[in-house]
């Protein structure tokens, strides 16, 4: 597929500098980009490689258009337009409608012509799936769950019995939405497992990466508002609350019955205490502990257990990796007061 | 299913305050409950949820019974009773017996007419099962493998050759059990695997979450012993044993060659070191990272590494968070101290 | 399979004090060791169990052979050895060449007659896989990816499309390589999803531990260097590439564009930020988290964010430990001083 600079720049409300008739067939990176090719510039990191770009084009803000050795598409979002073009040029893979023989469909399913049914996906019985979704090569799909147009489960996922999931989502391969919620009551035998009743509920518009958990609610479901992009490997507990446009990176975890606000930016390796709730705007630094609500949006980050506001916190980073030297500087204070005091 | 107030008073050893007759159909939240619902009060936070609630009845514990506005069951223990009450009101789906046309069974595997073996799941030669076992949509068994009666392994689980599972355990998807353990060996041209010949042997009422992985033993096995409780995401590794009744929350590691005790309780994305152990009885919070063995019961919690008496370890996390405002303190006494000296 | 301690010997360059013609079957532990078996000895921590070893013959190092109650294989490197004659007595199953009835074949695939290829295994259009490559069951291969010599891809398995993967390699159930990378551009009305279309390309001799995550890169490749051994449950995102050698262990998270260099050893849930870069022969302690470049070799720890040499980072915890400590002695230095000024 081939679209002209000048279509771009129309589509995507660019200021372009070039020929609007140049045309690009494919996304590349600052350094290794050759004709054909559109780049973008949104990270100063990657500043030093435009001077020698090969690309046909790069989308770019205002601040960097003057250095630019090429048509440029001025945006006060690049990214942005990266995003919107990358997705014309390189549009996701779609095998066409159908249900492969080795598929598995239980009692009562709804499977609308337009879905994609991979070989070894298996449907238990009265699963409900919208318009044109696809579900991957042995993806399982529990009893009485439904999916809404445009889902797409890749290969190898599981949900269980009773889940929700909404229009325009993309689940990755390994994860598993709705297994039981760690429930556990005490008896002096040992652990009575507490039945995991509630569902899971998936609004619109949500990315789920590879191997990431989301457990089904104890009694009210589990809810993941529209939006939402989680990453790899995040463990989302039972009758957690995830707002809309939340975004976290890989490796989070959210106890039982959290709620985290809307537009909130949980840093990677992040893990957030049950029973607590994080207001909307909330962003959290990779690697931060919260063992307390936050009713404040801003930045925090802290670890363990106490979070503080970023600021905050990064002095006490520095401080730590001078703990030792602090700790002779005390001694010699303590000596010093000691001799003054023997010696009046 | 219909259960009446004054079968579960029987059955459970509550003391009744309502009438025996009233019949209740499912269970709800304290906030969300309707007619015919039983719900339960065991977590103080939930407490002020009580006056309105709307359920038929409530199990809870004698100090609450007073301000119950409903039907009550009393008992010192409300949640185990709701677990059970939970248990007999929503049973665990039964897809009843049967090998699906879809299952691929091996040579020599001994499987009752009372397990249920869904589609796409696949049993590798000479896997025993006993009565009742399900194995879920494309999960795998491997060779020579033995599972106890009545366990269930949900959809698309991994089971390697060679392990052994106990009876009633349940194992939810994405788990993988039975893996090498990460055994290598340096040499000049790089690493050489240490093949991984020992296995697994999990004994009964054993249950495990979502993705979690435990690995096989280097030479003798990886043990999880009767009544553990594992939530997601947990990685157990070559060698480790965990004591009976132990309960570890979701992201837990654990390393090579290392024991933990019975009835210890592990907070969520804690570490253990490797080659070490931890006594019975041991609690560490959330987060903990655990370097040397733990020879006293106690709880515990700490990081990095130096992992202290959990009253001790709060108040080190407190000052942590005031480590800057500490070290302004010291520079300032330094500075006291040297104008003192100065102009004696 | 027996194999005499002579061809040991001579095999691997050992000095074998016993008798050169005892032959032996299977590996033990020092401590379980019986007849037939060969044991080893590497971790000062078992030393107190060589004596009473009833191992066959023990392989050991030089200073430990005058303790060895049995006949001894002195090596410089016993792991090594003992890591190659368990690959001898044990070797790998195989399951012989094949391709099960219930494996699913798309169109276009390259498949020699040496491959297995188990029940349930899907191979999208285009697999090209070498000889002796084993699929293991309900594994998943995706469009157009290639699959080199001898390398064998466990059950439930997760390759993406477009995925190179060298020869000898062994990928453990559950991994996922090639998902997405967590790319996303914030927009006013929420986020849009910026098209990952790198590929992931994987050298030879790579182990990958069960349920870790490899994505695919946003525009070039993640790129994993030959000898690499990853654990289990680690987590690699977009564009990152990990250097020759560099063995990772289990839980461990590698955020985007970020370099790891050449033998490397990083300790197990540790966390390295994107687009840094850490050097070769670089070793991070356990729960390690790297937010800066690190440029020299050498051993580091550190938690949170800010790294340190080693042995610095060891003080400074130990110094966490006592901080309660310290902040009372503070305060009562300043209260000294005060009084000392109050009174002159």
């Amino acid at each position: 597929m081939t679209v002209s600079l000048g279509e771009i720049a129309a589509r995507y409300g660019c200021e372009l500098h070039g020929d609007p008739d140049t045309g690009v067939t494919h996304v590349a990176t600052l350094s290794a980009a050759g004709p054909g090719s559109i780049t973008f510039l949104a990270n100063k990191s990657y500043r030093p490689q435009l001077g020698d770009t090969q690309a046909a084009a790069v989308i770019l803000s205002a601040e960097d258009v003057a250095d630019c050795p090429v048509a440029a598409l001025v945006s006060p979002n690049p990214y942005a337009v990266y995003a919107r073009v990358a997705t014309e040029l390189h549009p996701l893979y779609d095998a066409g409608p159908g249900i492969d023989v080795r598929a598995s469909i239980g009692a009562g399913c709804t499977i609308p012509d337009s879905c994609q049914i991979a070989a070894g996906a298996v449907l238990e019985d009265g699963v409900v799936l919208g318009e044109r979704v696809g579900i991957g090569p042995n993806s399982v799909v529990g009893r009485d769950t439904s999916i809404g147009d445009d889902t797409r489960l890749m290969a190898n996922v599981t949900i269980y019995h009773g889940v929700r999931i909404g229009q325009r989502c993309l689940v990755h391969s390994g994860v598993v939405i709705g297994a039981d919620g760690f429930g556990i009551a005490r008896e002096e035998q040992g652990w009575t497992k507490v039945p995991q009743v509630g569902g899971v509920d998936i609004a619109d518009d949500v990315e789920i990466g590879a191997n990431t958990t989301i457990d089904r609610g104890a009694i009210d479901d589990t809810v993941i508002c529209a939006g939402v992009k989680l990453d790899n490997q995040i463990q989302i507990a039972h009758n957690v609350r995830v707002g809309a446009h939340t975004a976290m990176a890989a490796l989070v975890g959210v106890s039982g019955s959290t709620t985290i606000g809307a537009n909130c930016l949980i840093g990677g390796a992040s893990i957030v205490a049950g029973h607590i709730s994080i207001c909307d705007h909330v962003m959290l630094a990779a690697g931060t502990g919260v063992a307390n609500s936050i009713t404040k949006p801003g930045a925090y980050g802290g670890w363990p257990a106490n979070v503080d506001e970023i600021g905050r916190w990064r002095k006490n980073v520095i401080r730590y990796g001078q703990l030792d030297e602090m700790a002779r500087r005390v001694r010699k204070l303590e000596k010093q007061l000691r001799d003054m005091s023997d010696d009046p």
